[in-house]
């Protein structure tokens, strides 16, 4: 439930265009609603500025419909990260509305189209392999609300490829870098960059990428200064963090 | 080199206050100055809005010396991290106006008081044991010229510590939580702050804490969205993270 | 067998409706009984209060029923773990008693309902993916005897899903917290609650969880003092523990 | 505080023994006291039936003083762990009734004698390496009330150790196993006893025994079902969980 | 190629049997044959006392069947360990005579029965899922020759199982110790026997028994003196231990 | 685009066949070709003396043909590694020259033949399950126009295999060591040979393999002094290495 | 206590010249003796033919000398291992015949000389820093009564100093391979010898050595067949297989 | 002994000056001298082309110094690495030439200058504490003959500092670049040059730089291909390599 949602409830009742028992009804599930196998986070947005976000890893479908249908009776927005294509086709199902990133396995479901913020966010990958974990900060970030730009291939094996697009390093708020295998683009990022810089370890790799421990580590021990750290393959984290960044630039 | 100091030595040679030989002089150590055993970085300020800092260990005590005459030579500040109190004593004798930050073995030697933003950056710990890292963060932070508050020791095994103190969690333009052991902390601040929020491991704790890693590993799985890490003990990464998020908001 | 059993036996003898050659054949298995491939253990009851346990992990399903077959004959009760859909039909198959948990994947075939202890285990769990082994635990604890109460999906990430429900964690003697990922809850829950406290991690999360590594050094760590752990995903072993401690309050 | 110092101050204010203000300055300090580097805990007793206990590692002498000052101030006890002789020495300073078990690294204030209770403890170690950690928990549990039984020395390299004292472990109604190298003790012990069994790793031992992390994973993964793990050397964390549990016998 | 049949070539020479050319053909493979892909140590034998066995894993079945027939071309006897199915069948297609462990899958073509050694070797499993590491063991110790006795599911949990069994330790010449999660039982049956041990970690377990590592410290770590630690699920390498221990008592 | 190709654009600009427009069009691809998901770098042969290689994992096919695509355009060959069935029947439809090396999943289009080296490469492995990654090495280094040579299944458990091939030590410029399981046949051959020696551990072996980080740990730690280790697996970086060190003797 | 002074006891009291009380009083400690601190094993000799043996690390002097003196009292052997110039002086002091091996840190008073088996164990050593290892070894095999011999410095960097010495691998019973670094060694020999090979690591070397960590890896993956691995500097442990391997050829 | 020493030998026996006698006692050492501790392998230089080398870690100063005697006894050339500063006092006295690298811990006694290669090899460091690994290759480097240029302290925070070295980039033959922390200085420098790369981890860093594994981890990754890796501060090994590789081109 968003603050404008909450507000509107409350003005109704003062105006008598809502009873103090439905309003009541309305609102009852502020904090959370208990569906027993989860207890949905409706009040996140008023708390955190973002919205209760589904992650679909670990649950099961007829689950991840289940709180869908929660939130949309709570008139929230629908974002299904780690979505399959059995979620995309279930949720599909629940709300023709659906829009799905299929390289990042983001699901959403919007009530209305969000305004863009001034401020950008870059989003950066080292190679191809990298795509699906930024596209998952792509359209989390999309959702969200805050302008993206994208510089994908750009890896240290040939760093001409980055200094050559220098200049749009100087224009976003916040740049995400993604990265496996030696993830060494976060700390040449980190040190041409004046802006924050969140670098994301991907599970691209092999053999002694140990499944992206090697990118983190190196992300870790960055020695450009200040590098904020995600999981490994976390491109959700990235874009709350991003985003939490990104707008205290607007206000 | 602060870009101030830069814009003035263009001026002079504008007004003619400085002939252009001299100015070259001046600018001529603009990117770096080579001392054999360490390239300093002036222009880190004009590039990233934080000077060239001092990072002592792995360094010998003449090499930190040599290296903060001449920075003082080019007007920069002095920021020394990690400086025991051998390279304390040497830098007092460099330069009377040195302060020392005991428990967080920060030396800064700064040429002017800096003035400080109006959003403030929050350092909370788990324990008394992570106060070094913290004050690392809090003297770095203070240079830069960011507003710091602290709440220390309120650590998740009696969270009514925490909770009794929710309202100064509504303050602060970014946090910091600097824990060890479980690292738990973060993940309760993750969850009830909205704003940006630094999680930094320490390496105190004992026997399965494996010197930070269990605090690291529980602070990147936070389930808390968009926390960001650093790494272990790292006080003065967070501070630089904080520090660029803080000034965002300033603008 | 149980403890009544042999004291049943035991009495037949006295007045005379059991022959001794016969008594002997029933008791001899009374240490354990050799299959070749399998020794089972008909005294643990005796022994430890908790009948034998049939983990079926790395057994092969007629491995399985031939160890059923042989606690059925000795009129001892089934308690099938890690049971999949195959171990299920064949236990079903030859005992129509079959109960199945599927989250839990618990099969139990009893030869008289338990009776119910007065004291309550809670059990707590951080997220939606933690069911499965939170219910393998519900499953065990309900066939041992012991009253269970649950609380799912209150993780710390939005922490006042816990909090309103404080009063719960007043009443249990014991309280088992299931948490992956971070792991954060069993220390949040340890520090709130006076009643010995089990913590079981989890494997569900990504990256550097580890597949539970980061849960488990968590709860190792926690700084709520005394905190027990399990082994990852360790459900049934959580039960017994807690079992063992409820029926001490029983006394 | 404890529970019955409170009730006497409630007491003496409905006596009038006692003016509202001089009970309020009592109590305001209930839920924690503020020492800046450190926010003590008074009513941990109240909350979980265990005193508030100074954990002296990473903690200077001074704020361990200032800590124990605080408390005997508010008539608690004082219980420091991992106190080495420079604490020791600086509290026998503070009060000469000061005791220290110097194996264990306890001392202990106490402002009465402790009742002690019907069950008992028994604790358990595998060599004469692991006695440091096994005295850890003796002297805490001396100091919360608990009855304690020692059993040292009983490794399974020599069986016949344990075996021939196989009656000591029917009777007590918790069992602490202290045990460093392979750790098998707790297993051995976890499939004799009918008891809850705590495993307390130590990092006696050397090469692959990687400073207790052999005998951490030999106890979680103990084939005895439901033996309770504890940190690397936690002999606190042990004390703790079995007198909570032992406790539960005496109501 | 066994020592016998060399010596055969050679009497066949010295009698005028066999030309020095025939000869040389029989014993120019001697020290190993070279099929690209593999080189067939051929007086492995000769050399060790045991002959070259092929290891089925990371080979495509073809190339196990050109290894199998050129052995048997030099008259040697096939050991094929970590032989599936698909390997089975297509030996079996090459020599009626294949005889296949499915357990331990050890698939054998011998040229003539092996006489067994007078002293046997006596294999213990802690577990059921660790039978198929022990059949390994067993298979290829019955085609080497040693006498073999077995001893399976006597795991610590229930340790009357293994005591009961007492006097099964004291016959044979060595004792092979196969078992997974806490792998405890090598360090009992190493402080009752008087015999070389020998223990083989498995990794069956879940969890934190991390595929075996947990089983492998344990025995690394065993406080029982001078126990031989193979490799996870090494059975094979068991058995060669074993057997040349055995062979030393047969002199 | 190799650098005789930019040469003849240069010159035809110069001889007036190819006017300046369609010269810039040919090379303004030269330093990268941006395909959103990837950037060509069609330089790297100008740069590093090797062409650019399209490492297929992580790749869709689809992905792959495009970068293929455009290679080809400009007159490049095209190198894919780890490239499966699915790649090779993609590309074989692109461009009938394809080559496919199987074991090594090497796929290659040359516009023409390549002059062979003077100099040779030996790839030496320790078993038959390292070939996979010794023919990667070696399908890259023929298409790179290295000669090369071989010599496989020659590991220590049999050290004649080798030393009986000790001539062929002699004769290469640069040794590829590939061998899994202990990897001590880097260490022998880094002591026998003259030559720089490349080592490549495999992820051949089990259990306390873990991989390859057995063969990576023993490698790294070679007693032989100046071994070069590649990453697990790693065989096209061997071949790149390799190739860089022989060429240095052909000028 | 040896089984031939229980075997005089009986005697003596059959022909009268000891009081069964007497006798009682010699033999009451048969199974272990009750130091509070320690449970002294008296019948380890009996039970597995090699006597207790007093490990010195994690005990302190005092305790060391008190167990001593018990093991003295009743006709033991002392071999005290891991022992310090400290323990040597203790121990000096309480019975002059003390023997210490420095390199090896093994104190031993021997009551009687032993007599030598005649078999022989082969010590080998990859290098210089592996000795003191290798020593522990060598001082515990000869007072078990082993014939040694050594080999020292013949590490696979230079194999020509192992192969020149091939025919000392042919006489000895057993080998004992001690090596730190790439740990090489064992597999080499393991792959020479015809022998029980038993492999001892070593935490010599650096980096990547992680403490022993590679060569420990190398020993548990050789590619030669059934090599026994011993925990990482236990020289001890390796010379209690051996003896006990040793002693069965001397039957 | 170098080649051309034994060259010398045997033209001396040739034209009488030498008796067979004493050139026999001359050459009688070639392959090793037995020190018991020690065995100098004498003909490395002949057979490696560089000449043995003492490691002096594990290695008491006495048994350094006996070494050292012997080498100069062979007209050897003694270079010695890892030697503090008693082991530089000791060889001092033995031989007046002494040169000793402080900061690499080198050092060296030459019976004659080397002639310096025509080729070069270029020592990078990303920061100032890398410099004593840097020194290490350097001082070893110098000894072996090759000529050699550094390039100290930039790193990857500050890329401006590599690249406006670029051309220093283009003229050595062998680049080794010797960083800590994130090692990404490796990687960068690897996409740019053309030669081969060696990459050398060093344990600078601290919390998750884990003593050096972070960096080894990235070089291992790097995805510039074909980058060589040393063990963590292994300034020799890669002196070693860059030596071979740079001689290659020297022909």
């Amino acid at each position: 439930m968003k603050p404008e949602e909450i507000e509107k409830v409350l003005r109704s009742v003062k105006t008598g265009r809502l009873t103090v028992e439905k309003a009541l009804e309305r609102l009852k599930h502020l904090p959370y609603e208990n569906l027993e196998f989860a207890r949905i986070d409706h009040h996140r947005h008023l708390r955190q500025g973002m919205p209760e976000v589904i992650y679909c890893e670990g649950k099961r479908v007829e689950q991840v419909v289940k709180i869908a249908e929660r939130i949309l009776d709570q008139k929230g927005d629908i974002i299904a990260t780690r979505a399959g294509k059995d979620v995309y086709a279930a949720l599909k199902a629940l709300d023709e509305r659906l829009e799905y990133n299929e390289y990042g396995r983001v699901a959403t479901i919007l009530h209305a189209k969000k305004e863009k913020t001034k401020g950008a966010v870059l989003i950066i990958t080292g190679g191809t392999s990298d795509i699906p974990v930024a596209e998952e900060s792509h359209a989390v970030l999309r959702v969200f609300g805050s302008r993206v730009n994208t510089l994908y291939d750009v890896g240290v094996a040939g760093i001409h490829r980055l200094l050559d697009n220098r200049e749009a390093l100087l224009k976003p708020r916040v740049i995400i870098v993604v990265a496996g295998m030696d993830g060494a683009l976060a700390s040449v990022v980190g040190g041409l960059a004046a802006q924050p810089v969140i670098a994301v370890p991907t599970s691209s790799g092999y053999g002694a990428s140990f499944g992206g421990i090697a990118a983190l580590l190196t992300m870790l021990n960055s020695c450009a200064a200040g590098v904020a750290v995600m999981n490994i393959d976390n491109g959700f984290g990235a874009a709350c963090l991003a985003h939490k960044i990104n707008t205290i630039g607007e206000r």
